[in-house]
C-alpha cells in the first residue's frame, strides 16, 4: 500500500463520518471533530507521513474547518502536561548527554553483575533508576540500556545467528519486559502517561497526580520486576550462568569514563532536586510541571545543557506536536459530547452484565486490542476515552478505573514485537524469534495481569483509592 | 565580562525592581512580572546564555514565583501569531531544501544582471520576492543572498583584503539596507514584526493585519528600495561598472540546477496559494496563521519537506520559545497595568510639548536608541510598548503611531554594523571598514526618516490610517 492509497483511505474515512446524522446530545462540530480525530487515528495506524506530521495536518484541519477557533485548536501547545513531557525529554538529554545514564548502568552491573540472573537485574534496575525522567521508553530502553545489553552480549560470544541462547536472548527479553513494567510506573516513565491522565481529567474530574500514579504503581510494579527477569530466566534459560565477566566490561568503562565530572555531579543533582520536589508535590503544592521546567531552566543556567541542545532534542518538538494536538482533540470531543455519547451507546450494550464481570471483560478487551495497535499513545487516544467511559458506565469506581487503564495501557505492551519504540529494537537485535517473541509475550501479559489485578486492586482498596 | 559577572548583574536587577513600591493603578503581581521582565530584557543585551535560553528561564519564573498561574505562564507557545512565525520558518525551509529561492535569484540576475546597478537591483528584488514567507531575515539575507553575493564577488575578483572597492563593498553594503527595508515591509518578513503587531493589540486594541501593514508599507518601501541601491552607488562607486559576467556565473548555475523539479514546482505553487490567500483575507475572513500552517500541512503531505526537516528547523523551535515567551510578558504586563502607567508617567512629562513635535521627538528616540541594541527583537520588547503609549498619550491617532513605531523598528537596524541577525554577517564579509559602516548606515537612517515620514504620514492619511 503506498503513501497515495493510505491518504485515499484517510480521506474517505474523513468525508463518511463528517457527514454523519449528528446524535443527539452531541454539538454539530462534534461529529466533525470526530471525523478529523478518526482520520488522525487511521493516519497514526497507517503511517503514510510520520506520525507528528499526521497530527500538525490533523491539528490544521480542526482550525481551517472552523471546528474549532484557531486559538483553541492551538491550545495544546501551551499544556502543562505537555511541558511535562517537552522538559522531561530535555533532562533526558542531560542524562545522555553527561554520561550518568551509562555510568548509573556500569555502576550497577558492577556491584550486582556477578551471575547473569544478577547482571539482568542490575540492568533492570538502572532502567528504573532513569525512569520517572525519561519519559521516552524508546530513548531509555533503545538509546542509553540496549547498546550496553548489545555489548555484554558480545562480550558474552552471545551473537543473534550463533549462540543467541548464551545469554543474548535471556538479557533482551527479560530488559524488554521490564521496560514495559518500568514505563506503567510513573506519570513521567512514559511519553503518553500524561495523555492518559489528561483523559482522565477529561471524563471523572479526576487529577491522576506524580505522587498517585506512583503510589498505585509502585507494589504491582516491584512485584513485576522482580518476577519478570526470574520468569524469563526459567523460559529462556542463558546457557552462561557466571557473568563476572560483564563486571570485567563495566570496570572498563567505568575506569574510560573517569572520575565524575563537574557537568556529571550537576546532573544527578538538579535530577535528585526534581525528583524530590516531585515526590513532595502534595505537600508544596507547586505543579509538578513548573518543577520540571525549573530543572531544565537550572540545567542552562549551570551550562550541562546549552541553547543549543535544546533546539537539537527533535523528541521535545515532535511530543510536544503530536502529544499537543493529540490532548487538543480529546478535550474537545469531550467538550462537544462526543465521549459521553459513545460511553452510553456501549454501556448500554453491556449493562445487563454483572459489574465486575463487565469491568474485567472491558479491561481484557482493552488489553488486548493492543494486537492491532504500534503504538501505545495511538492505542491510548483511540481507545482509552471509550473505554473508561464505558468502565465507569458499569459502576466502577472513576479511580479505580482510570489507574487500572492507566496502567494497562503499559502493560499492554509485552504482547507484540511491534508494540511500542523498543519492541523493534530489541527485536530486530535477532536474539528471538518472532514465534518466542509472541509466546513469551502472552506468557508475561498474563502474568501482569494477574499480578496487576489480583494485588493492585486489593492494594489500591488499601491506599483509599476505592 | 564573564557568565557569572552577567547572571549576578541580573540577578540584582531582578531582585530590586521585584521590591520596589508598587504605584497605584498596578497590580502588585505587576511588579514581579516587571522584574522577571527587566531581567529578561537585560538578560538578552547582556547574553550570558542563548536569547532563547534567557525568556525560558524568564517563562519558568513567571510560573515558580506564581506571578502568573502556569498555564498563563505557558500561553505564549500556543499564541496564534507565534504559530505565524513557527510556519514562516517552515516554509522558508521549503525554499531553501528545494532550491527554489537561489533559482529566483539566478533567474533575476540573469534578467537584470547586465550592469552593476541592475545586478544590485536584481538582488534586492529576489530577497523582496522571498520576504513574505520568510521572517528570518538573518536566514534570507544571510543564508540565500550573503553566499550568491559572495560568489559574485569572487568571480568579479572583487576581494576584502585588496580590492573591496571593485564591486563587493557596493553590492554588500545595498543589500545589507534593502533587507533592512524589505524586514519592515511585511508583517511576515521579520521575525519580531508580528510582535509589534501583538504589543499593538494590547495597548491599542487595534489588529495590525497582514494587509494593512502591507498596504501601509508598500509605497515608502518601494521608494526605499529605489533609492538605496542608486544612492549607495554614488556614494560607494564600484569600480566595475559592467557586470554581465554575473549573467555568466547565474547561467551556468542556472544550468547546473537544470530544469525545475517537481517538488520546486509545488514549492511555487504553494508559495503561491499561502500568498494569495494572505492578501485576500480581509474577504475570506480565515486567520493568516491557518493559511500559513494550511501551507505547511501542503508541503507534508505533497513530500517538499518531511516530518524531520520539521524537526530540525531550530530556528522555528527558537522562535516559538523566545517569541511565546515575550509575548507571554507583554500581554501580562499590560494586563496588570505596568504599561499604562509607565506611558502616563512619561507622557506627562513631556504633555506640555505641541502634538507634532512631541511625537517626531518620540519617533526620533525610539528610532536612535537602537545604537544600543544588537537585536530588533530585544529593542521591540523593551521599548515599544512604552514609546506607543507615550506617542498615544500625547495626541497621535492610535494606528498612525503603531504603524510608525513598527516600521521604524525595522529601519532602525540601518545604524549600526551589529544592529540585527544580518549585520554581523555583511560586516564580517570584511568589504567595508566600520567607520564608512557607521556613516552610510547614519546616511541611510535620515533618508529613510524622510521618506517614512514625509512621503509615509500623507500617504497613510490617504489610505484612511488616521
Amino acid at each position: 500500500m503506498n503513501i497515495i492509497h493510505k491518504l485515499i483511505i484517510i480521506f474517505v474515512i474523513f468525508i463518511i463520518i463528517w457527514f454523519l446524522p449528528v446524535p443527539s446530545g452531541v454539538e454539530p462540530e462534534g461529529i466533525h471533530l470526530f471525523a478529523i480525530f478518526s482520520a488522525t487515528i487511521i493516519g497514526l495506524i497507517l503511517k503514510p507521513i510520520s506520525m507528528g506530521g499526521i497530527v500538525f495536518i490533523g491539528v490544521v484541519l480542526t482550525a481551517l474547518t472552523d471546528t474549532l477557533p484557531l486559538r483553541d485548536a492551538l491550545s495544546g501547545f501551551a499544556n502543562p502536561t505537555v511541558w511535562l513531557i517537552v522538559s522531561a525529554f530535555l533532562i533526558a538529554r542531560g542524562f545522555i548527554k553527561t554520561g550518568l545514564g551509562k555510568r548509573v548502568a556500569f555502576i550497577l552491573i558492577k556491584a550486582f553483575g556477578r551471575k547473569s540472573i544478577g547482571l539482568s537485574y542490575s540492568l533492570v534496575m538502572s532502567e528504573f533508576i532513569l525512569s520517572p525522567a525519561m519519559p521516552s521508553n524508546t530513548a531509555r530502553a533503545g538509546g542509553i540500556i540496549y547498546p550496553i545489553i548489545r555489548s555484554l552480549c558480545s562480550a558474552f560470544g552471545s551473537e543473534p545467528e550463533k549462540s543467541p541462547r548464551k545469554i543474548g536472548a535471556f538479557l533482551i527479553l527479560a530488559q524488554y519486559h521490564a521496560d514495559v513494567v518500568i514505563s506503567a510506573m510513573f506519570l513521567t516513565s512514559m511519553a503518553a502517561n500524561p495523555l492518559a491522565a489528561e483523559i482522565t481529567k477529561n471524563i471523572t474530574g479526576l487529577e491522576l497526580q506524580w505522587t498517585t500514579w506512583a503510589l498505585g504503581a509502585i507494589v504491582p510494579g516491584i512485584l513485576s520486576l522482580s518476577l519478570i527477569p526470574l520468569v524469563i530466566y526459567k523460559l529462556i534459560p542463558p546457557e552462561i550462568k557466571e557473568s563476572s565477566k560483564s563486571r570485567v566490561v563495566a570496570d572498563e568503562e567505568l575506569q574510560k569514563m573517569g572520575k565524575m565530572k563537574r557537568p556529571e555531579i550537576i546532573m544527578a543533582g538538579i535530577f535528585i532536586f526534581v525528583l524530590l520536589f516531585w515526590i513532595t508535590s502534595n505537600f508544596h503544592k507547586i505543579n509538578v510541571t513548573t518543577i520540571a521546567l525549573f530543572g531544565v531552566g537550572l540545567m542552562l543556567i549551570f551550562g550541562v545543557i546549552n541553547w543549543s541542545d535544546v533546539l537539537s532534542e527533535k523528541g521535545a518538538w515532535d511530543a510536544m506536536i503530536w502529544f499537543g494536538g493529540l490532548v487538543m482533540m480529546a478535550g474537545g470531543l469531550y467538550n462537544l459530547g462526543i465521549i459521553e455519547w459513545f460511553g452510553d451507546t456501549i454501556s448500554n450494550y453491556i449493562s445487563y452484565l454483572p459489574m465486575t464481570f463487565a469491568l474485567i471483560l472491558t479491561l481484557l478487551i482493552y488489553f488486548y486490542s493492543h494486537y492491532g495497535f504500534a503504538s501505545m499513545t495511538a492505542h491510548i487516544t483511540a481507545l482509552l476515552p471509550v473505554f473508561l467511559a464505558v468502565a465507569i458506565g458499569v459502576g466502577t469506581p472513576p479511580l479505580l478505573a482510570a489507574l487500572a487503564l492507566a496502567y494497562f495501557s503499559n502493560l499492554n505492551a509485552s504482547l507484540t514485537h511491534y508494540a511500542t519504540g523498543p519492541a523493534p529494537i530489541y527485536f530486530n537485535a535477532g536474539f528471538v524469534d518472532q514465534i518466542t517473541w509472541w509466546k513469551i509475550g502472552f506468557l508475561i501479559s498474563v502474568l501482569n495481569i494477574i499480578i496487576w489485578v489480583g494485588i493492585g486492586f486489593p492494594y489500591w482498596k488499601l491506599c483509599g483509592f476505592w
